[in-house]
């Protein structure tokens, strides 16, 4: 049976943007290095959330981050999703306003996301966190660790 | 030998607050969500160590949210804490007041009832990080990654 | 052939600086603790980048962090550093001033020490984070995980 992973309509998985790799595997465990919500290049949302964010905005920043997370993990197991075994944890770091508390919701957004797109593949344990300003002023960055099996492991 | 870990008395651990699960497992790794010191569902404390808590309630705080990591991990691995083979990195989040830097004190709450609890499993790396805000307004968020042994790695 | 790593000229490692180790091993993963500029037990810099400190003492102070975490890796192996297969993700974090957005470029300080001291086996994920302040009053701090082989892992 054809993995239904297979043919996944996925972005453009961003560039590094300094001196290190897109992510790196050994021993079964994967780790991608931080991803934003960039579409062609540029952040889809600039700013915190709860100021110049909507929380809808923020949220919908999330999903982004997570289909660029999946189309990074794509590449680093060069194009065969078959080989992801299931996410593991999903760091997510939101650019808060002061006060703003509501991290574990607009992080929904990625969580639904990988569930929607990977399955039970996309299962994976959080930690939330608020910052108060994110590298290229982003609302939200992800740093996500998965687990691999089989040849790529 | 009965495993001494088999009749530890800990809290219910607490339910994640969003579409992620508790932890992950694999390859012998485990990861766990981010903890906060929760009992009975509620905040022991909240606000930030420094200005609405004191460096005591700080380090409470940490050891409330050790104590419900390791209820996390047990839940985890089926209750069978025997599969632990011991703790790995903590990465501890303080909520810290502008100009309090003593985070490695407070932290310490968190890692001596690691050993206290776990004994030699209980070691572990640590990384201390102040921030300004934590989700739910929580004082301290506890990232902990463990490795399994046994059936359940 | 001996390996190129065996005679690295390498400082000191600093000690942990509270109840926890300078890093665990499980897996064929390493997980080291968080690692600050120190050399001789004190911070080559102290506070935010942008602010206290120009851009290019937080790309030295993140250049320093490096050279101690290759130094704890190796203390961590009993000082055989041909058990490191590669390192595998940096989480850097950066002190920052209000409006200061060129992480990527500090830390690149820290990512272009690893692979000049390391070659090959020093390329890694990397994830970029602003905070207001670190332990310490650090400019930096560095949290590294990496791949063991052979015996040690």
């Amino acid at each position: 049976m054809a993995d239904p992973l297979k043919d996944l309509d996925l972005p453009e998985p961003p560039a590094p943007v300094g001196a290190y790799e897109r992510g790196m595997v050994h021993g079964g465990i994967g780790f991608l290095s931080g991803q934003f919500p960039l579409r062609d290049g540029k952040l889809v949302h600039i700013g915190r959330v709860g100021s110049e964010l909507t929380e809808a905005e923020g949220r919908q920043a999330a999903e982004i981050a997570a289909l660029n997370a999946i189309a990074g993990i794509r590449a680093l197991l060069e194009g065969d999703l078959s080989c992801l075994a299931s996410l593991l944890r999903v760091d997510g770091y939101v650019a808060s306003a002061e006060g703003f508390e509501r991290q574990p919701w607009v992080l929904d957004g990625a969580s639904e996301a990988f569930r929607r797109m990977l399955g039970d593949r996309g299962r994976h344990a959080r930690a939330a966190f608020a910052v108060p300003c994110l590298p290229l002023n982003a609302p939200v960055e992800l740093v996500v660790t998965f687990g691999v099996s089989g040849k790529r492991a």
